[in-house]
């Protein structure tokens, strides 16, 4: 065997434990993951075709199907983070030769259009500002003028903190020009109402790191029938076989055949996330958000802080707030890292240096976490000379907090 | 917000704790995982952007190098299981138009060259029958005739248990026709000698849940500065976007920007498993798996079993042994799993229902795991009537394990 003289051992790096610091995430993700959930992670693990392995991926899926609101067959956790999931949607519905119509009112927008062309599609675009919904007539316009096989929106923008409203008008426009429907539900699943049976959503995805407040590495993806045809007579095979979806169906479907091994312990994790969101309630959960990231909003405004999104796009999972005029937004993530152990986020593409991006997610979405975001963030913002009212702003989210 | 009336909370899906079978693992993998990786599992995150685990990513990487015995500066985790490292190596490296050789002589040539057609390369074959290696004469002939840019092999093959010997001859007649050369070591890493700079190998993935003992979602990758100079002047981008190096590399560089959100809790398991992999130091680690699993061979072999591979390309990690006449593979390994808890698997492709396939891998390579799977080997299959002794299989084992 020894091919090569070698004096090893005497060149192993020297690492020490790991002790990461102990952080309050209200960022726009990873959010903090509840005991239960990093309990179930240091489960022993079984093989990726064991029968109990097979039970437990049946778990999973029905459990996706309930947070999802839907009866898809094929709703199943992807074998990456958020991006493979949406990468999956992506790469398998949008055939070489297709068209998908995408939207510019965001960072994730973008990404979309850089997938689409990798799997060979077209790409046309609705327009937006960054902050704002689309509007139902523009994508009506486009759908008319470009007849897309594919429209994908992102149903909560991570980058500009806007929910998109009314949905079921943009399904319903899609499908009259009879295009898929591909929803971005990263930021929303599990956290902000969303329903893709009711809405008619053809295709969606979601990160488990945001409101299902679980590490990523599984991250969750269905298909309605409809969808999985169109993927399964394809003429030409997706580009990536790790993400085939006629393959996975091998794996997730009857056969329970070898395609490639499951990360076992992420599945573990989000069963155990998926689990809190049935023994709470869908809309219970729903609720929750609403009313911690409620608190946040009422705190910060009463601060004299502004919004970026309207009230009526306000996305409560991730929330955009305008920076001070004058106030570096980077020196007060940093600061709120270093003096508080408090992660949240600057903004993105458009609007970076523009908005602080705080999320309130999952096991996050807590009083604890919103009290102290409200109070840290204050403090920071008044020691760099920002024209902010902390005291006003605390005493806010603790009235919002006892209704 | 509540665009539909609803009734949720009937209809959650009651599902109980997680308590899946203590199984001991000596199947293709996953392997068992010390607990001390399981721990790491536990940590709380911190967000992917954290200064914190910046540090962690620089020190995985540190560790990763170590272990493929690298200088490579690229050299990362890959967000995924061991076929997105696969997928990143080979779709990154392979442009529409190059062509690809690949071996014929296991389940994972063939899936190199779905992968590189998937890329829009064009794919040659150097054939060699299931469980013997690669010939070097026969690959200098098929470089000689298909000038190809691209060679990938498979060192250790988990489908037959064949590692290929003489890897220097391969990567010099390679580089003597400019094609870059991937290597498959995602049964060695760890495990088994495996030298990435002296071998003069371009690139080279593996899988956590083999040799390394952690449980799977983030992969070891390593890239020449050749192999990424390539990748990096690509005239086409790659098609998948997850898995794209040229962007992958803001976030593991010098920019450390966002791209996607990296499996935290993974790479936490990862630095803890290549820690272990640093203590014990990797030349004695690779001995190790040599004195166990040979222990394990010695005692399938007095037992009256026969290894598939000869003994000059036995591969220690993965032992396929041949299974007696008149037993059924499948039965043994359900046997196995019912009475003693314990995985192995059947042969795959050509080799179905002719080999068990039978791990020695990480933190599986211990004393009491060899044991126990050639007792329990023994005894089913003189149960179901085979002609072996289990008791001089146990008593090879024993004695290998004495010396």
């Amino acid at each position: 065997m020894a091919q090569t003289p070698s004096n090893e051992g005497t060149d192993a790096p020297s690492v020490g434990e790991l002790t990461p610091p102990d952080r309050t995430l209200m960022g726009p993700g990873p959010s903090e993951v509840n005991p239960r959930v990093l309990r179930a992670m240091s489960t022993p693990l079984v093989g990726h075709l064991d029968p109990s392995f097979i039970e437990i991926m049946d778990e999973v899926q029905e459990l996706l199907r309930y947070t999802f609101r839907t009866d898809n067959q094929w709703t199943i956790p992807v074998s990456g983070t958020g991006s493979a999931a949406m990468e999956a949607a992506i790469g398998n519905v949008v055939e070489p030769g297709d068209t998908m119509l995408v939207p510019t009112n965001g960072y994730f927008g973008g990404r979309m259009a850089s997938m689409a062309q990798r799997a060979g599609g077209e790409v046309v675009e609705v327009d937006a500002p960054w902050g704002e919904p689309l509007d139902p007539d523009d994508v009506a316009d486009a759908l008319a003028e470009h007849d897309p096989d594919v429209f994908g929106f992102v149903f909560a923008e991570t980058s500009t903190g806007v929910l998109q409203p009314d949905v079921p008008a943009l399904t319903a426009a899609a499908h009259d020009h009879d295009a898929l429907v591909i929803a971005d539900s990263v930021t929303a699943l599990g956290g902000v109402e969303f329903r893709v049976d009711d809405w008619d959503i053809d295709v969606a995805y979601a990160g488990p790191q945001k409101c299902l407040s679980c590490p990523p590495g599984a991250s969750p993806l269905t298909l309605s029938d409809e969808a999985m045809e169109k993927v399964l007579s394809r003429e030409e095979e997706p580009r990536s076989w790790y993400l085939d979806l006629s393959l996975l169906e091998g794996y997730w479907g009857e056969e329970r055949a070898y395609h490639h091994t499951a990360p076992i312990t992420n599945v573990y994790a989000l069963r155990e996330a998926l689990r809190l969101v049935a023994e709470e309630g869908i809309e219970d959960r729903w609720a929750r958000h609403e009313r911690l990231a409620g608190a946040l909003k009422a705190g910060a405004e009463a601060m004299g802080l502004g919004m970026n999104a309207p009230d009526e796009y306000w996305l409560p999972s991730l929330n955009a707030v305008r920076v001070p005029e004058g106030i570096d937004d980077g020196k007060v993530c940093d600061a709120l890292l270093e003096r508080y152990d408090l992660e949240i986020a600057g903004g993105l593409g458009d609007l970076a240096g523009e908005v602080f991006r705080i999320g309130c997610m999952g096991h996050s979405a807590r009083p604890e976490n919103v009290i102290y975001v409200v109070t840290a963030l204050g403090d920071v913002l008044e020691s760099m000379g920002a024209d902010v009212d902390p005291g006003a702003g605390v005493t806010a989210t603790r009235r919002a907090l006892e209704k």
